[in-house]
């Protein structure tokens, strides 16, 4: 089992374009894998949606993984993570990662004066997912959440200074700043992209917090233990497939993941 | 035939929330006609996707409402009718109304200077539909063109008013003011809830057109002409369906149809 399992690939899982930065922290910290992402790029976002469609996305996301005979799944976006993780979990034997322990973990560890903020789309806000991690982990930790619905298009649109961005995010933000958190969760794959607009908004001294590494981590411990790290001296493959077609995906890509986006192919998904 | 026409539904669908505008529209121009409605909430939007996954949405939408057999279809999405009208015809016999030719009929009567501006999505103005409509009506006027990318998901957040929106309606609009456009096509569903801060921008003497009234009025045109008009003394019968869960768009529907939306259901597209 250890053998096969070595050589399989990881499964990866977005919304759409986002989850990159999650492939690119994966590539940085398991240099040896080959990767199979998924980015559902003709359904975009889920962050807008109810938590049943949320659900009923992410499992059809789960089942073009399994075709690729994945040694795991990691769920690179956050509103999925928030929703649809248990349901998935139940339902699957294949080991699934989401974002939402990792980035909550490392805020536990960061925060000194025990209040953290939390910004995401609005449905992981609502789900309150990384408010009941981190309470899990430290009851006495005060958690304040904002969802701010105009940063994916924000960064959809390239606008990733200016001032427009910046009052956008100084309005979002002064709520989490009246309740003096000195760490941020940027609980969504796109948000890291506007860090120096939000690192201003919140001033120096607020630590932000992104999941993606913290992610990757947990999966390489995941190998690791399982002993499912890839063993082949032969280059990793990494493949992507997108539901709409990979034009955009590919051009703004570049920008998630630090690097071209090759081999990109469309799928349908029924 | 035209007997049993008249006692069937118009058929009206949009990718989400914001055909209830062109709804809205037709009740008051047609008000004894029953209405069934299709916005594909679930895959909302579909003005960032590309014209091969509007098409494909679009052919499923049509199919859906011919359930109800359904006298005519109005396509209320002008990123659906710019890229999927022509298809649409070539596969399917019942008549399909899409809002670009209205919209762009009535911004060829408004215009004294024979300079019209289009605001849309991404698509629909990478879809140069409304160029080509205007063009082919009055080859003299000059179009220009500006996606407005956060203009829904502004209308989506309510953020109808203030700073931020005034902004960034001032960033798009510059462009088409220094054009000296004296017409502009508010050329999505959402703009005209945008209307105060975009007749701001672009100053009072800018005439704005939204296609929902014109359309309504090609769609009792067309209904007259076929004798197709309902000839039922009952009152009209309203039936609204969405993919995703019915709650948000309840909620925010009434801002759009003006009243509040009963007999929401959910339906699975597959």
């Amino acid at each position: 089992m250890a053998m096969t399992a070595s050589r399989k690939p990881v499964g990866v899982f977005d919304s759409g374009i986002g989850g990159l930065t999650v492939v690119k922290a994966l590539m940085r910290e398991l240099p040896g894998e080959s990767i199979v992402y998924f980015g559902d790029t003709a359904r975009v976002p889920y962050g807008t949606k109810s938590r049943s469609t949320i659900v009923k996305f992410s499992m059809e996301n789960v089942e073009f993984l399994l075709r690729f005979g994945v040694k795991c799944i990691v769920i690179a976006c956050n509103t999925s993570s928030s929703w649809a993780l248990p349901t998935l979990r139940r339902y699957f034997k294949v080991p699934i990662i989401g974002v939402i322990r990792p980035g909550a973990r490392a805020a536990v560890q960061q925060t000194l004066t025990k209040r953290v903020g939390v910004v995401g789309t609005e449905a992981t806000v609502r789900s309150r997912a990384y408010e009941m991690e981190i309470k899990r982990l430290d009851r006495s930790i005060t958690v304040v959440s904002q969802s701010c619905p105009l940063f994916v298009p924000l960064v959809e649109s390239g606008w990733l200074n200016g001032a427009i961005s910046a009052q956008i995010a100084a309005t979002y933000l002064q709520p989490l700043i009246r309740q003096r958190i000195d760490t941020l969760i940027l609980g969504c794959t796109h948000y890291p992209l506007l860090s120096p607009v939000i690192q201003q908004a919140v001033g120096p001294e607020v630590k932000l917090v992104d999941s993606a590494t913290q992610t990757a981590a947990e999966v390489k411990g995941l190998l690791a233990w399982s002993e499912w790290l890839s063993t082949s001296r032969a280059h990793p493959r990494h493949r992507f497939f997108v539901t709409d077609e990979p034009d955009h995906f590919t051009d703004v890509g570049r920008r998630f993941l630090g690097q071209a986006v090759r081999s990109v192919e469309r799928v349908n998904h029924r």
